[in-house]
């Protein structure tokens, strides 16, 4: 049986990423399919696959590129999208997220990839993995098409926690600064906090705590803070990263999904409408193809959950090949990286309230 | 002097709309040129224009459209955008801001439209217009493009206040539906409350009680109440009218605004790409053409203030005459349906709970 390989072999050299094969809307094929397609791309990662064993075998068996990078690791039960988190946490032991998440926490893999329901992944990675010391709430981060040079920014939280006071707002920006160096390789990222105004008067009381907090720590923690930002700044390109709420940033972060697709489907029935806009479709479809890639939310899949003893990246519910492929892809960026031990380093620091400047000086390369 | 009309003959037989000409992004040239093009789309309407006197009559003397239809107030203050709320509702009684809100208030005009600071413009129209018996916090509504038949979806409150607690957003659902009614035409509008998440145990606190007030309400108020729904359903078709708090509201608000803009130029560089994509942009130029006509948030353009004595649309602050003659269109259109007293009665029948089943009926249809 070629496509089952223990896990000396899947991992030799490689960077190994434990992947949760059920629960996402399109089922393992998906994500199988997925897998398959990073593991042709790029040579350096190793899978450990969660599920039902018999079924992932047959699924594995039928991708070359998957011959001897995957370990499969048996796992009888699923977490659906209708779960509640609190059962899951309770019931989920026989569950391939829950075998997906040990994985991580043991050592045996170094990110964890998910399509299943969010509210269930956030709830078990917090009790498996446990919270970084110093981080009250765990965060959820998204990339987001934006007019920046890098392509995109990053914002969260999106969902994790619908409630963030002002010191839960300062380890958002700390945590962000963090992943839009690992993850967007930029060295001293510009931090906006989300507001209805940018004058510093507007807004809700907790803001302006926060927004006086997160100027205080800028310097200690390597990064710019702008001060209050606005919506139309989260694609924009007044900062890299966006910090609010995790009410907040889902709101905005489904908005900007549901106009995009809105426009996109527009745009596909202006294309129809005359022979001479079907001629121009043709024409422009190379050109079309550019901008989706652009703005593919399947391309930037995968929100990653930060706070916590290790990396969970948590993909699309409907992802399919392309958008498992992507949020693989970032997995294994951010653990070349060492994205979750400089992301502690960078909490347990800013926790210390360093204020000598040699140290200030090394942590804001993120060296050790 | 051909330009300067009487009130009297501005207004023979004509909906007379009190227009701020000051304050906007573009001055009152903008301004001017696009209540002249409302002028010369509709005969019905005769203006009120505000603003320093001379000015005004050079540049309404230049429209032709606009000979016999407008009334100018002298008034030489203007409110800029930097203005605070609290100075201009102290020291504003000299600006054009004021001038035109009074004109609403002595019942000289039916609605006031404005391009001015959209805080003073909110604090000046509850001190001169009061907020109706009955309501704690008025809300601005906004139009957006949507996959609904109409076409378009309404969302309150999008700033007018940044707290919303249950029995607020209780009366932006009354508000909003009969925006809806009154704006778009819906007999019985379907209202959704924003929130991360459609399950009934999501979300807020303050937002499982406004679910069940508004639920508890949505009978006697002649709409339908879909329960939850998520930043996707504001462009999307699961509902009409969308509420929500001031603060929310903005940011979505903002990041579809900003998310539709970056899509836009995006897409203009993708035609600009190759010679083939730009041939394809020029056979396609009347396809994107419809496109931008129904996404354009010119067309959209017009906050709509509720809850007062008196009906207020806040244009953008950057409106070009396109945006302005979009907000005076959709002033005449709710002047016309008699919106103002319509909003007010259902409000008062909401707060005296009616539960008369003939009364119901009857205003369910928003008849007298």
């Amino acid at each position: 049986m070629t496509a089952l390989q223990d896990q000396s072999t899947a991992g030799a050299g490689r960077t190994i990423i434990s992947v949760d094969a059920m629960g996402g809307d399109r089922g393992p094929a998906a994500v199988v399919a997925g897998i398959s397609r990073s593991a042709k791309k790029n040579p350096d990662i190793g899978f450990i696959l969660h599920g039902p064993k018999a079924e992932l075998e047959k699924l594995v068996a039928r991708k070359k590129a998957l011959t001897g990078r995957v370990e499969i690791r048996d796992a009888e039960g699923v977490v659906t999208m209708e779960d509640k988190p609190s059962h899951v946490m309770r019931h989920g032991k026989d569950t391939s997220m829950w075998s997906a998440l040990e994985a991580v926490r043991s050592g045996d893999a170094d990110v964890c990839v998910s399509c299943g329901n969010t509210g269930a992944l956030m709830a078990l990675s917090m009790v498996r993995l446990r919270k970084l010391p110093g981080v009250n709430r765990p965060a959820i981060a998204v990339l987001w098409p934006s007019r920046n040079p890098q392509g995109f920014n990053v914002m969260l939280d999106v969902g994790a926690d619908v409630r963030a006071d002002e010191r839960d707002l300062l380890q958002y920006a700390l945590m962000g600064a963090s992943y839009a160096r690992n993850g967007l390789g930029l060295d001293r990222p510009r931090i906006g906090l989300l507001n209805v105004g940018t004058e510093e008067h507007k807004g809700r009381a907790e803001l302006k705590l926060a927004h006086d907090l997160i100027k205080s720590n800028a310097d200690n923690a390597g990064f710019d803070f702008v001060g209050f930002v606005e919506g139309g700044d989260i694609p924009g390109d007044t900062c890299d990263v966006i910090v609010t709420d995790g009410f907040t940033g889902n709101v905005a972060l489904k908005t900007g999904e549901g106009t995009a697709s809105l426009i996109g489907d527009l745009l596909k029935e202006a294309f129809q409408y005359s022979p001479l806009s079907r001629l121009a479709s043709v024409l422009a479809v190379t050109s079309m193809q550019r901008l989706k890639k652009r703005i593919d939310p399947r391309r930037v899949n995968g929100g990653v959950f930060l706070g916590l003893n290790g990396t969970v990246v948590k993909s699309h519910g409907s992802a399919d090949a392309t958008g498992v492929a992507a949020a693989v892809k970032l997995a294994f960026q951010l653990s070349q990286s060492g994205f979750s031990h400089k992301l502690a380093a960078r909490v347990a620091s800013a926790q210390e309230q360093v204020q000598d400047g040699s140290a200030e000086q090394s942590e804001n390369g993120e060296k050790e």
